[in-house]
């Protein structure tokens, strides 16, 4: 097999064999990185099938170790957000499916840019670690049906190497290259139910809905092809999630919804979808009755109880959870205010993850440490309408110096209207339920 | 300037500007192939415009020494033929132009794979020097008019690099890299007129018109953009060239034409086609002045002079060319029936190429030596009707174990059929005059 006759036969836009493919990634270190390039590159504009992503997911999968989920009982369960602002959904949802019988093992990223992570909003309640082993790992999700870690690197290693390429070769952005990495990681943890939750809108990495459809779509197939139950939601990023961004705001306001208490309305519908979803994915009745399941598991109080159980488990101190007052302010709180009357008819969703990290809630580089307290508290979201004056949001932060920045990138974010826009729903569709 | 920004740009579509162009020459070697493929891979999808590859050109053309021929008296010309089998007509035609008072100092290249090389067919006559310095080259086009050397490779070196990473990157094959690789050379050999012949059909590189054009249309675009007069014709090589197809074999075809004595009349045409566009392209009259010019210069056996007097200045015997019937024949000349009888439809002139190299008449690899005598006499060709048992052609090579194998490779190159095949033009057309 020549490596060649790959990149030319993918550059004339033909489907590569399985064999071809395993054979790329097998050799990305010994095949000459300008010729991987090159065939990263013709992918990018020929693209791949499902044949081809779910080759090349297997083989990226095969280039490290496999989670054994096999010692677990019941039907283990994962999902998986392409990630956004004020995207706290895996804390809301996973306790939810836990507590309704169907066990978590999550391996879970950090934010980086613009967009949180899980591990970081987790690592802001004191003791709470991330670095737990193989057999510990397993042993948690036997005993509480739940437990979040850190992404292994031992998982898929052959993705890191190929990103490292795309990332310096203008290849990141190709649909079927994006699906085979998110896939290979989650394909690698081992459970047999996988849900996406593909974001779009201005804080997503796919910005419009067809490019959203399409990665989940890919993923999909890509799933469906490795022998795993597979689906996807597109839900809506053109607003950040709920009202609070930055860790330990946002780990308040999980609880809030895991309490019943004023949950914000996006963040609910949201995350409630996707708690069902799994739960119907899984087999557990009709979606009627899993969506009831699910609101009960709210209701009751069972889904809260999970995530205590679960932060205690994990060396983290349950009663940040029971009474979330527990979790230190940031030393700056300041109102930002409306600079004029309106409706807001958008948002720069990405703009205002930026504002954040001005805060300290974020990362610019991997080496950066993130202050858990601060962020935004949002007080008003795209289709309300303000007074002059009226309060927007409260920034939280330990930096003053950088409230000024981050108030004006804030605003910045906002555009005004005298009508009110087009309600957007929170839930443009889904990709394979009823396949 | 980042060639992250550069490789994103084009694969987006976008203009590179000059700077980035030449950011990119000039860095060959020291940014990482990884990303010059990269780019490589996106300008194959995305195309580069007039400007751009008048400023890869320019870039690589920079790179290297330039020929100064400032000292010539008259009018400088240059010709370039895309390549093809039995394609020796800058031997014809650099003759004529020169013996009508257009000096030209010709720099070319040898022989590969199925196409033959003009440098090859010179060193078929005993004594012929192609490896000629600066000085006395210039010193021979002074005196006689015409030289013709092997290509320097201090002429464009990042043309060399870059070629030799598209060769392993599957970017061969891009109209616009083709042609600024070919245009760099043609610029730093200094003609003032440069006449392009672009070849199309079985036996090209662009074995479609369209793409004939295109490339042709790109060549031009460069060589106006670099100040030089240029033009090319689209000519046929849809079956070889004339009816001599090896390098002493086609010399004496050469002078068969230059000596007005049954030449093929397809070679005959494109030949004074060439030689009389290049010689309006010197603005030497009209096209009809030209056209008599260059019959004129056959005639009155002046250009068969001037290829005599170029081979005595260039230390080989003029007596080969007085006497073409010294060339020495190859030990065995076997010859080729035909199986059936009816039109010769079609004919795979690559293959008829490679049946050639089979008979020693070519090279596999660089540093393979050639057979000057090997090669191929056709005696029928594309639309003629012949009778089975008919001679079809005389293969002469020195490998009798060859001749099975070269005769199985000729007969399958030819198509038969009961109606004769439509009438095919030699030149289908120009691009560049009238501009």
């Amino acid at each position: 097999m020549r490596i060649y006759e790959i990149i030319n036969k993918k550059k004339r836009g033909h489907e590569l064999t399985a064999e071809e493919i395993s054979f790329v990634i097998k050799g990305l270190g010994s095949i000459p990185d300008y010729q991987t390039s090159a065939l990263l590159m013709a992918i990018f504009f020929q693209g791949m099938n499902a044949a081809e992503t779910t080759a090349l997911t297997m083989a990226m999968v095969d280039s490290g170790e496999r989670v054994d989920l096999s010692s677990i009982e019941g039907i283990t369960v994962d999902k998986h957000s392409t990630g956004g602002v004020g995207d706290k959904t895996t804390l809301i949802v996973i306790p939810i499916v836990a507590a309704l019988g169907l066990p978590v093992a999550k391996m879970s990223g950090r934010g980086l840019g613009h967009t949180g992570g899980t591990v970081d909003k987790l690592e802001s309640i004191p003791g709470f670690q991330t670095a737990i082993g193989g057999d510990e790992f397993l042993n948690i999700v036997k005993k509480h049906g739940l437990c979040v870690v850190g992404q292994s690197a031992n998982l898929a290693p052959a993705d890191k190497k190929l990103y490292a390429l795309r990332d310096v070769t203008a290849t990141v952005d190709s649909v079927p290259l994006i699906a085979a990495s998110i896939m290979s990681k989650k394909i690698a943890a081992g459970a047999e139910c996988i849900l996406l939750d593909v974001k779009t809108g201005s804080g997503a990495f796919m910005k419009d809905l067809e490019g959203a459809r399409e990665l989940a779509k890919a993923m999909v197939d890509i799933g469906v092809g490795c022998g795993r139950k597979t689906a996807a939601l597109i839900t809506d990023m053109s607003a950040p999630l709920g009202r609070a961004v930055g860790n330990s705001l946002e780990l308040k306001e999980v609880i809030q919804v895991l309490s019943n208490n004023e949950s914000p309305k996006d963040l609910y519908e949201v995350c409630t979808a996707l708690a069902a979803n799994i739960v119907f994915l899984a087999g557990q009745g009709t979606i009627e009755e899993c969506n009831k399941k699910v609101h009960d598991a709210i209701t009751s109080g069972s889904a809260l109880k999970k995530l205590a159980d679960m932060v205690e488990a994990q060396g983290g101190d349950r009663t940040y959870i029971e009474d979330p007052s527990r979790f230190p302010l940031a030393p700056f709180i300041v109102e930002v205010t409306s600079p004029q009357k309106g409706y807001i008819s958008e948002m720069d969703t990405e703009g205002i993850g930026l504002a954040g990290m001005d805060l300290g809630a974020g990362r610019e580089t991997a080496e950066d440490k993130i202050d858990f307290s601060a962020g935004i508290i949002l007080h008003a979201k795209t289709g309300d309408y303000v007074e002059k004056g009226q309060p927007l949001a409260t920034l939280h932060t330990s930096r003053s110096a950088s409230v000024e920045t981050a108030t004006k990138k804030f605003l910045n974010s906002l555009t005004f209207a005298e009508a009110p826009p087009p309600q957007r729903p929170m839930i443009y569709g889904n990709v394979g339920f009823g396949l």
